[in-house]
């Protein structure tokens, strides 16, 4: 019976186009539910076995949430299309595509073919250059990423209590957030309120309230995606949250005790033991790998120019979408958020279909919903456009609450969003984080 | 004023009797809380920073639950103690004690000076010589065991839908779980469900229900701590499930392809590219050091022999407790469960105070309410001892719904409770599995 029925779909394969959809974020779950219904044969691979809601990674870092809150199986949330059985999930990472053969090529040497691809692959850490600081400066990207950002934390607290020394002491209750974009200023804000709101009364030979946090920026201002209105409100609620904000500071040197700035006085240096590393990130290299095979310039951070309908040039069969593509939009460049992956992700699919059918495709334009970033308890911005009547800002406490039940809105299953708003309630009335738990004893860090 | 308070609290703690107390398990929790009013300086010790509800360990490993939902910080648990201004904790090993200098000595070389002792360190996973074994077998004792066998689990029908090879899809399908005990059980049980429950639809390839669970028993019977009634009861109840059940067998070889076993019908080879090692734990070795620095001789396991009142022959100011321990009541073994634990813990934390008021100590004797092993769902068996009435036996759901409340019940703090039931309410109803999130793309096995 089942062996029949692997046979039937065999069948029905071979007779369907085949599309390969490279990573499973936000641009490429769009793209595989924007095919849903139409008579291609699907292959989605990802590294990971889990679609992740990245706006809410910082709070499995930052132990408010635990990681399968944030995270939700690839197989589960596509459960329904795949028994159309022209749906294939692969568990499986794309190391090279085979552009003139029209393959992805995978890590273990086999090969997917395909008729139309959809790169789809995302961003990774990038301490542009300075490698040897990840080690020192940990990023918050994936899944892995939070919890070994969440142990050093936690341990950091630890080691503070064991610290007989007193300058020491402080050097292990000192936070060094670098990079004042959205991931930069929700660490630093829940940071503060981990250290003054959370902890207070678990220690006995610190103060945790003693804990200095500081958010280091090298323009001049945070945030720099939304307006100096929103910009200079949320500096005055980090501010007030405890957060010191040094802006126009460029990281020169990142070590074992803290990191070295060059500010507008000077060298300065902060003397830390946890530094996070929220400055930036670069395109999947499989970017650099496509631009280059397809005679194209892919950009300093390793992203691919796509065409307006974010095909390739000379390539129709590929297409590009989210953090791994340069895309313009009404002559803007598209930002790097989950709305525009997402979008992405639905034109990409609707372009393929186009040609399938023989009928043109459309250019992509972005349709900016606002822009929103928390920094803590009953803190955030949100920038809202409303068209001609102008913009709509909102700060503090009724941001906040925007931010809240839009983020939860967003979440993928409703299995989640119940269990992030039960987690947020009881993370709010009582202060705790209940999700401070490191699984491994060795990844405390050691003096 | 946080100075002052510090150094106040220095001069409190010079007077008062010091308390050393290794282990944040069941039994180390519960000697911290019985200790909670006593005019004594706690410092309690723990590698990790959690305590972790073991009986519901498996659910981690089978992602049922997330790690957060089955552990709670040391700290959080004790916040209200930690007020008192007498209680310590610590996230430190304990690297040996200094039996005749008093001392505790940690893993950083520091020492920490003791009037009375309470040794609660546990168990740790053993292979009973077989060292090689872990890396094809792994066990399940911590927090990164449980995360770690997760990522095999679920790694495992993920290299089945890649492999074309049918045979060798096979072996990937195939599951082997060491060791008939309530862990072994427990962990047979609920990979048969997520094969026929959770993941079917979910693979296009592979027909999940088509994996096979093999529980392997040395002895003649499963549960070997329970009466035959109830044992014969989970055997025929886990066949129900579809789990196979091989007794009577002894492992010979653990290797990359599968298990060797010696049984009464010979040689049998199982094929199965993932292991799990459920067969036995072994004392920590910290049990060994401080029975031969005590003149005492441990027993296989690596387990303190103690007196009646759980001290130490020769020295009253240490008692052991809980899986480190060999002790007798009534003249028979205490058996290595939590009950046991928690009931030693307050006995030898009530002896500690005796001793510091110069009355004499009591006798351990331990209070038997029960056995209860859960195999899956709806399926569990419980064996409750009502004295002179004889003994109550429940099986199947009944025993299943005692089972869940029971467990519930003893989850350590609400806010888990709440967490727990919320989400097994959501597992039972769809048979989902919603921590099916593995966060490292490398955790997955590789060919």
């Amino acid at each position: 019976m089942a062996a029949c029925a692997g046979a039937r779909c065999e069948t029905v394969r071979m007779a369907l186009p085949r599309v390969v959809i490279i990573g499973c974020g936000f641009g490429g779950l769009a793209a595989v539910r924007a095919l849903a219904q139409a008579p291609v044969d699907v292959t989605l691979i990802d590294r990971t076995n889990h679609h992740l809601f990245q706006p809410l990674l910082y709070q499995v870092a930052t132990a408010g949430l635990s990681a399968p809150a944030v995270a939700a199986p690839v197989r589960h949330i596509l459960r329904r299309q795949m028994r159309s059985g022209r749906l294939t999930v692969l568990q499986a990472e794309a190391h090279r595509v085979d552009v003139g053969g029209h393959r992805v090529l995978l890590e273990d040497g086999s090969a997917l073919p395909y008729e139309h691809l959809i790169v789809a692959a995302g961003a990774i850490n990038s301490w542009f250059g300075h490698d040897d600081w990840a080690r020192h400066a940990p990023a918050l990207k994936t899944l892995a990423d939070a919890l070994a950002i969440r142990a050093r934390v936690i341990g950091a607290f630890e080691r503070a209590e064991r610290c007989s020394d007193p300058a020491e002491r402080q050097t292990w209750l000192n936070f060094v957030v670098i990079g004042g974009g959205p991931t930069g200023v929700e660490l630093a804000g829940t940071l503060v309120e981990i250290a003054r709101h959370t902890l207070p009364g678990e220690f006995r030979h610190i103060d945790s309230r003693q804990a200095r946090v500081c958010l280091v920026e090298g323009a001049e201002r945070l945030l720099g995606a939304f307006d100096p209105e929103s910009s200079a409100s949320a500096a005055a609620q980090l501010q007030r949250l405890g957060v010191e904000l040094l802006t126009s500071a460029r990281v020169t040197a990142i070590d074992d005790g803290g990191v070295t700035l060059q500010t507008v006085q000077g060298e300065q240096r902060l003397a830390a033991r946890t530094v996070l590393w929220a400055a930036g990130v670069a395109a999947s290299p499989l970017g650099r790998q496509i631009a280059a095979d397809c005679g194209l310039q892919a950009d300093r951070a390793g992203r691919v120019p796509v065409l307006p309908d974010l095909s390739l040039q000379g390539h129709p069969e590929i297409s590009v979408i989210g953090d791994i593509a340069t895309a313009f939009s009404k002559g803007q460049p598209v930002p790097g958020v989950s709305p525009a992956a997402k979008q992405m992700g639905r034109r990409a699919a609707h372009n393929l279909l186009a040609r399938l059918q023989g009928r043109s495709t459309r250019a992509f334009i972005y349709a900016d919903y606002g822009s929103l970033a928390t920094l803590g308890r009953k803190a955030a911005v949100v920038q809202l456009p409303l068209g001609r009547l102008g913009t709509l800002r909102l700060s503090g406490y009724a941001a906040w609450l925007f931010w809240l039940f839009a983020h939860v809105y967003f979440l993928i299953g409703f299995r989640n969003r119940l269990m992030v708003l039960t987690d947020w309630a009881w993370n709010y009335w009582t202060f705790a984080r209940h999700a401070r738990v490191v699984a491994q004893a060795e990844a405390a860090p050691r003096p």
